[in-house]
């Protein structure tokens, strides 16, 4: 199972990665019972970074992006390529040739748990880029790894094919296998929160839009008030 | 003492906000005599941001953000919201929907030592959020905890009532009953800067506009000429 | 060789210094040998920041910034102001009038170890800043340290004169004696590089344009095909 | 109120603070209501080691242990020194000298946030340290600061005569004034723990022991098994 | 799929857990191909403790308990709790009295990506525990989790019934299915070192055998005899 | 310069290198004027380690202790092995098979700003190591680097030669030309703390002792008997 690429994997339906797209990153993640989160630490490197898609899976080894070149091959259009490493990194495995050639092929954006380096270039191409550390330190190309198997990047498990949503608030991984319910589940709670802000924008209270008044006296609450004693 | 609510606390005059407003975090830091500053953790979600009103505090549960709702009951026009949790978390505690309810209640700004996320909304509506990340990742309604009780946030104490100042900088703490005093050394300090900054600007060294050339020689500080070796 | 400070060092070549800044930070780092790189945690204040030069080195005292008044006397047109602690530390040791004296001796950016302060201001003076913080913590003025010994900072050895590199992708130092051989093995990569970004642009994989096939062949890799499972 | 020394702070009960020590810090801190603790990096810097005594504080500056010698003219028969500093800081304020000082006036253990050294001559001694790191880093006498105030140490609020109790599990806070009603609150639970103890230690399920059947169901939880698939 | 307990899990044989253990987590790593390591961060809470057994998993909201006691009921003798946690958190999830149950029960130890308190006791018991953090801090008992699901541990997927190996080295996860397989290779491994050992502690250098010499003047390094400049 | 092997290093007297161990890290690094000192993240693998010994260097990759084998064939009686890496990283670059040959060559300890594994064997061998991190994870044996130059571990300039010395409070560098010095002031500081040990164990303040009272009141540190309040 160690050093294998596997090709074909895989997708989502397009119009389920559209749906999700459309709900963000927040939203998803709620509509996933709370899971499937990266670590915040994964940090888009130019602000406003939007990008989903069906993930490419690569783990390589720390200081080594060998492996991103063969993953490149197995990337298709609106694919985007997810990096683990087998330690803590923080090299600069990703860059500008990188990126041309990965864009060339149809990928539209990385998620790495490593460094990221050329940034402004990255910016000036609308690369969209997630990762742990911006990083000039250059990387060799000596151990192979393997692409499109399981990984855990960032603290959540991807699978090959499992979509990625990844916007300013951070990055959350939706199985390939749960893909149609949680977009239908995310589009549901968008349309829900509509309501929600308009009467919390008239100045109603979550607690009373909420009707938390009850349990939080259940739960033992106790007012003072200052200006009584 | 736990799981209460406090109402109708004293805040700091208006016009005492407005002179700690015009100073900026470092300069009220120095007027306080170098301290009440959080943790450098602590940066505004998005560039640009700067707020200063008096501190309406919250101390929740790691991923709980109930008592969040509690507080927005207790704001007033000009108030900033201090969120400190009971152990280190990064939860996304705070979003779209709860900005809008406290915007609606004349909140003007969040601190919070946890998560906060929907950045880009929250850029959008211009409200300033200063917290130690940026996380997707939803909380539980489940746990009480206190609002306007005295509490550790980021390294400061924060009594309620107290001034918050931040800005790109940070975050400074102005106690309540020193607001008035150290308004007005902050007010002095700018003043004095002026002619300091004309002085240096022309060309002026600091170790001769501070006159620290004595005290350096006295303390051993030695010159080796390179050119004459 | 402690509380010294030495002057009149030896500096490179402007038009060396014109080369290495034009090839911008990863370039040179790989043309070093991938070596001289600071840590990650060193990041411009603002987006965009870049700047090259010879350095001026500080070994200050954690929380103390009286030998940057000292080392501005040393500094010529064209340098940069290196700032080494003696312990790790965030404190906001450099801000805006300490930017305005440096920058009127001919000081054109500042990398430090620790914290800076006044962001905002130091952006609309477009004074670049690389620090591993950003906190208005003040410093005093009590301690001797030494200006233009060597020093590490941030991970990365610096003596006096070498040439500091840095932009949104971090800082670099190339050491004063390979400065030379160094600015035209960066000049040949950056050369190199427009035959490959087009290439791969026109979709040439990296597979291909770099004849890594058959060493990965050789190393072992296997591919399974998902389709014909 | 900055660069001052109180004196004949009061203290707590010495029979209050016997009841603290023998409850240990895991079950005054939930005796309190789950508040109080300092940060987990506060590590005890030897195993097994165990102090319960009344407070001394010091503010300090970075990098200077200038007012521990101060504190320490403060400290009387069962006293423990609590040092904050103005900025995060890991140098070794501390060390055999101190130590054999702090102990010949009564000091019975020392909480820093910042470094300690000479750890096997502190072992040896079995003088109880708690610090956030251990560093040789040598410090400066230059800078005043503050015994006797409130403070903020790894994150929890201290004020002189509050009680600190620590072992191999942290540090925790007991305001002075609550020190009475938490000594007899922690008392009663190591009392009630015996007989849970027992039933546990005899297979019966917490489950069980706690009710808690009843509220998992109502809130949801599913039981799959897998045997029956 | 979210907030189920799954019981009746498979396991794997007891002999080949017993030929994990008595290679250790080392050894074991290698003999995967490297992989399966939990994150460094994850250290034993007392020197010298060591256990390998069965996964029962948990995953817990942070800051919260309640699962763990769920998780008790599905151990059986030999196996290890393995908890995960929604989010980054160091809080004192498990202590003496999940201990006691936990061993009345079977369980041999307990891997957790958040804290442990009750140190002592537990040291005192011979219980062994792996977590991120020692802390007294407690928790709630308020969200529903999972048992028994797949979850990611400190870096590492971990599905009910893998096999933990765990040691003064750190943690490692053999998959269930991978087991017998992995022991195999481990215990050659173990085998092959003896006579490495002997060699080397004889003098013979590693260089030569393990017939480096050849590759590395191949790969271009240079050797320079300091006596003869 | 890079991949490069010095031989035939110039070492440090022995009797320097005796004097040097009999004062201790914290003392030496006091005696250089509070310079050389490693971050305090370097920590004995075991408690009570210590050893002194001349440095031969090591620069590897990220991940690959290839470099390792090849500095062992460099090592003579009584020299420590330090290790830098060109990235951060946490890798278990040293363990058993290594240590066993490091020692059957004379080596006498191991500094790695990397991670170390075989905890237990170490410990037993008496072996000591002072790293960033305990890990199992293994490396690869792929890329050059170079032994015997100038480097950077854990923050200090090392070069070989250098002396190292090592215990429970951390790691200091003594460069090998001022090593005859240092060490005459060392064993000057330990002659002069007998005398001041004494008296401060006897209840002589500190402040008494070091004459500090007239300066503190110069600074302007003022006292208040909370007594007479």
């Amino acid at each position: 199972m160690n050093n294998v690429v596997v090709s074909n994997i895989e997708r989502v339906d397009p119009s389920v990665v559209d749906t999700l797209r459309s709900c963000g990153v927040a939203t998803v993640h709620e509509a996933m019972g709370r899971l499937g989160l990266m670590k915040p630490y994964m940090r888009p490197i130019w602000p406003g970074a939007e990008a989903t898609g069906s993930a490419v899976t690569v783990l390589a080894q720390p200081g080594d992006n060998w492996m991103l070149h063969v993953a490149i091959e197995q990337v298709r259009q609106g694919d985007m390529l997810v990096v683990a490493v087998t330690a803590d990194n923080t090299d600069g495995m990703f860059g500008e040739l990188l990126a041309t050639s990965l864009k060339a092929r149809g990928g539209i954006g990385l998620v790495i748990d490593a460094g990221c380096r050329d940034v402004r270039p990255l910016k000036e191409m609308g690369f969209p880029v997630w990762s742990r550390a911006i990083s000039a330190k250059g990387t060799v190309k000596a151990t192979l790894g393997s692409v499109n198997i399981s990984v855990v990047c960032a603290g959540a498990a991807v699978s090959p094919g499992d979509v990625i949503v990844a916007d300013d608030d951070g990055v959350v991984v939706v199985p390939r296998k749960r893909a149609t319910e949680v977009a239908a589940a995310a589009a549901k709670r968008v349309a829900n929160e509509d309501d929600k802000r308009r009467r919390l924008a008239a100045g109603e209270l979550g607690l009373d839009l909420y009707g938390m008044r009850e349990p939080l006296a259940k739960a033992g609450l106790t007012y003072i008030d200052k200006a009584k004693e």
